[in-house]
């Protein structure tokens, strides 16, 4: 994988297998990436970031070496990283204008190309467990009178669906944190402030627009994660708390089908499997549909060429998003193919994955791990200096041949 | 526009000025395509869908007459639909498992690309209303303190920031006709005995999915339209109040950005302006994206075979749907564009709009007007006999030249 132009620090990261769990039966393996979103990552907050990405690669692959597919090995990632108090989903998130939280999730299959997701949910820790139950539901087929069980549930309906399948509610009050109460006081001074010079009752188009470059309320620390197992199968997932301030209702990529993850398996159609897990500000990344059109692109050669391209001419010079002064969003790919190799021996034959992170905001944490690898890799990817969030990007990434544990 | 196989009735349509409004100082022109949905029509209330369907097309064209824009055409035409009680969407919505009418709603610009949705929205009479506001405010640019407007709102959120916008309130008991509330105590029986056939607490996959072929509760009536005025600008927008007995809090195709409408006017790497409505099972409309796949086909060369293979590849046959039994919906479409073509007199040299209808329930019913015309077309276009909904097709279309009315 080549060096980008414009990237802060490119990386080659090749794992191998070192057989440390020679008693395990099945044959397992596997490979996690994760984000902790593209956004502003303070230098002092850091080490909390890169801890919760930490965690989540570990999570995923306990899951991995238990047998466990890569949709379960996704969704065990995204727990971690909702259950962090400094990550923007579930504990933690972002208030909204009425001081509430309400968040939103998904998770895709890559191999039965079922899809899950929830918006604008409250009282419920972990999000992206009732994305991914109404996943598992939907693969169980038609309810009742041939009912089609739904895939997208949102609001108060959301969460009485999540609690009779037995996902466990918790009090509002408890997910709120103080970093997330004292930011959401700060931002509704600023917000007060902004309005006044916006001249209150008679905004123009002009001072509306005026205002988004200051006081800007940047919180994007969505959540997700894309997982590939040894047989190939991938999964993503998202979880977002949503934008700081955000109308109470108001849903986001992370929600929304093709633009908060993506996930596919090869086929005859596709070489590659592809995952996809975005971050950054929603109505973007909704505009655009990100992770579909990303996905969509590593199809082709060269993998850092279309995830550069795609970024370039999909999301920072889209059509749809002209109007808009700055681009704002990141993205988490990974791809995985096997190839016929004869030149290489058995050993050496297992999937070969490729995986990328790029961003157009000021910073983005990542995190990534093989079942071979005793900890976690991580790292704040920002974009090199004197270059304009929204406007440049970084690009950075890897590759790695899975093998399985029981070589 | 040649005939299809399976078409159950072909149309040639080929409109031609009237100069009837001589007076009339703008240039105004366009054309209307609506639908009340793809699902099951009977001859028995044929007669009050093509009412609603008349209706609709009058009030677009009426709008396009005043000189306004596409979008604003789509919006009044959908309000007449969603007004009809006959139709499944606004007024006479279907009730979900609660007894409650919870609305989805969309609407697209293909001039400015941006987008407006509502979500599981309860007591508001025109959700259209809400999705057009939501985009009309979006095109404002940034809200104060550099927040980003919302494009899509879900519940009560939504709700309460249509009533703050203006959007007036209307108590939900008014919103269900006497039709609704007797489908739902006929709806509530059959699942009643299914669930009772279901073995009760202990359902299978199988019996879950046995159960999908009787007693189906097929009100799939969601409402949409596609308009194109003089200058190329196309629209597109659907309502609807989702799938009977729904769980609250589901949202169908017709929130979903790309699966219940898409609109992008003509540009560098478009040679036609589109515009898609759907209408269906939501879920199979979101998973195949079906609006968005339709109108990227649309860009090739035969309108026609484009719309016949997009169907049979990207929604029946689509990977996506694999564990299907049936495929259920249908789709609007239109496309235009103004070729030069030096061999026509000017005033033969408006913008040609081919228009075509597809689907693979058993009827759908469809309206089509220009501004020359004196009144709308409507038609319920149903599958040849013999064939099986949900896996077979039927398409239909015409062609019609735009004509300024000042001539």
């Amino acid at each position: 994988m080549e060096r980008l132009q414009n990237s802060a620090e490119a990386q080659q990261y090749t794992l191998y297998a070192d057989n440390s769990c020679p008693n395990k039966q099945e044959s397992t393996g596997g490979f996690v990436l994760v984000h902790a979103g593209a956004g502003y990552h303070s230098e002092s907050k850091a080490k909390e970031y890169k801890l919760a990405c930490k965690r989540a690669c570990q999570q995923a692959v306990d899951q991995l070496k238990a047998g466990g597919l890569a949709v379960e090995a996704v969704a065990a990632a995204l727990v971690e990283l909702e259950d962090s108090p400094f990550t923007n989903a579930g504990m933690g998130s972002n208030l909204n204008l009425s001081g509430e939280i309400e968040c939103d999730a998904s998770i895709m299959d890559g191999k039965s190309l079922h899809y899950g997701a929830v918006g604008a949910i409250s009282g419920i820790k972990n999000p992206v467990l009732v994305a991914n139950r109404l996943l598992s539901e939907a693969q169980k087929g038609k309810l009742s009178a041939g009912r089609i069980p739904p895939c997208f549930l949102v609001g108060r309906g959301a969460r009485d669906w999540a609690i009779s399948h037995g996902v466990p509610p918790c009090p509002s009050e408890k997910m709120a944190t103080k970093f997330s109460l004292s930011a959401y006081k700060r931002n509704k001074r600023k917000m007060e402030v902004a309005e006044k010079i916006d001249t209150g009752l008679h905004r123009t188009k002009k001072s509306r627009q005026s205002s988004g470059n200051k006081n800007g309320l940047e919180c994007l620390d969505t959540v997700g994660a894309v997982v590939v197992d040894l047989q190939g199968n991938v999964a993503a997932a998202v979880s977002s708390g949503g934008l700081a301030m955000k109308h109470p209702g108001r849903v986001g990529q992370a929600a929304h089908y093709g633009c908060g993850c993506w996930a596919e398996n090869a086929c005859n159609m596709n070489t590659y499997s592809t995952a996809v897990s975005t971050s950054g500000c929603g109505e973007h990344l909704i505009r655009t549909m990100l992770a579909r059109e990303c996905s969509a692109t590593m199809q082709s050669e060269d993998a850092h060429q279309a995830l550069l391209e795609a970024m370039q001419n999909k999301f920072i010079s889209s059509p749809f998003l002209a109007n808009e002064d700055r681009v704002l969003g990141g993205v988490i790919v990974l791809r995985c193919c096997r190839f016929p190799e004869p030149q290489l021996s058995p050993n050496d034959r297992g999937p070969l994955v490729e995986f990328l992170w790029s961003h157009t905001t000021e910073s983005m944490c990542v995190g990534y791990m093989s079942v071979q690898d005793s900890k976690a890799k991580t790292h704040i990817s920002r974009l090199p200096p004197g270059t304009v969030p929204g406007r440049s990007l970084a690009i950075e990434g890897g590759v790695c041949r899975l093998k399985s544990m029981v070589d």
